[in-house]
């Protein structure tokens, strides 16, 4: 006879799919929910309820809306003139953050991995180009956000081709060391990176 | 304009509320469940739902239960002359899982603290004391297993000057140093509790 109950089991299994979330956490929070009450699992239910239902695409970035175009294509006040293409909605939140970027994203929901079967058609790449040949696109500069890795480097060069008749200008982010890190704990290949992005200081 | 649809931030903040996940971590789970799709969504909505309903409290030790007694209790083969008392469930379940003990345990639900308005009659302390003195009781010694803290300490002595006139072996927790643990790295009450605690070797 299994030690906990079989509902118990069932949230712990379910919420163990989470990201960072392992066995033990999801037991520690499936029981914080049991001791927390009917209340507080009744507004949990709820809310992951609305989230399939009431979160939407944004129809131009693929970032989520609440209804229609997204808070970011729908502000005026941002540059429209640059386009920061990155992988999926969680980059936008972290630039955003970030702060200091003031144009347009476009979230092309992954990167290329032909060992994954991820090919062009299954990211939001058609919509990408249909973007930046619109009629009354303004788009100047597209910046590759894609992640520092073999397949969001692949994903970027493979766009960066694909846009260079558009005669725009292409960027990608700056490599080198992090902000507050320190030299004897970055890798090799970071150190390369930063030799190779070296800047003169003026 | 938030930048997050309303149904997101409403997900991330009842994850947040749960114990050891962040804002970073909530955000996180929320665009994985948003990613995952509906099915997944569903199924974790319908476990919650499920929790309060079907997990039911064994009504002798306080542990959970699918139905009427919990499968501890309704072992034949445990030692039924040893009961071990806890704060909450989830001692109950890491005992278990350490392996060793074949007794059976009682869940206090809390422990004592004067600070935070937990006196006797909240936790699960008559019933403890009805199972001791059951007529069918073959109770013969109690491990008072409360946390090595202020409050728990407290509670085990209640407990235990309660339980002075019943005639029975009344233990508490051997207290030193954890196991793998380094000396350097254990703080000064493990240190003094361990030399307390010291045993001769033979």
């Amino acid at each position: 006879m299994p030690l906990l109950p079989r509902a118990l089991e069932l949230v712990m299994a379910e919420l163990g799919k989470l990201p960072g979330i392992g066995r033990r956490s999801a037991e520690r929070m499936a029981f914080a929910l049991l001791n927390a009450g009917q209340d507080r699992c009744e507004a949990l239910e709820k809310s992951i309820g609305r989230l399939i239902e009431e979160v939407g695409i944004c129809p131009q970035c693929g970032f989520f809306t609440d209804d229609g175009v997204c808070p970011i294509d729908a502000d005026a006040h941002r540059d429209r003139t640059l386009l920061c293409v990155v992988e999926d909605a969680m980059d936008v939140v972290a630039f955003e953050r970030a702060g200091g970027y003031r144009g347009l994203y476009h979230v092309l929901g992954g990167v290329l991995s032909p060992l994954k079967g991820v090919s062009p058609e299954d990211l939001r790449i058609a919509l990408l180009f249909e973007r930046l040949e619109h009629a009354d696109s303004r788009i100047e500069e597209v910046i590759l956000a894609t992640s520092p890795s073999v397949e969001g480097d692949a994903t970027a060069v493979y766009l960066a081709r694909e846009m260079a008749a558009l005669g725009l200008r292409i960027t990608r982010l700056g490599r080198g060391l992090p902000m507050g890190g320190s030299l004897e704990h970055a890798d090799g290949g970071t150190l390369r990176m930063a030799f190779e992005g070296r800047r003169s200081m003026d």
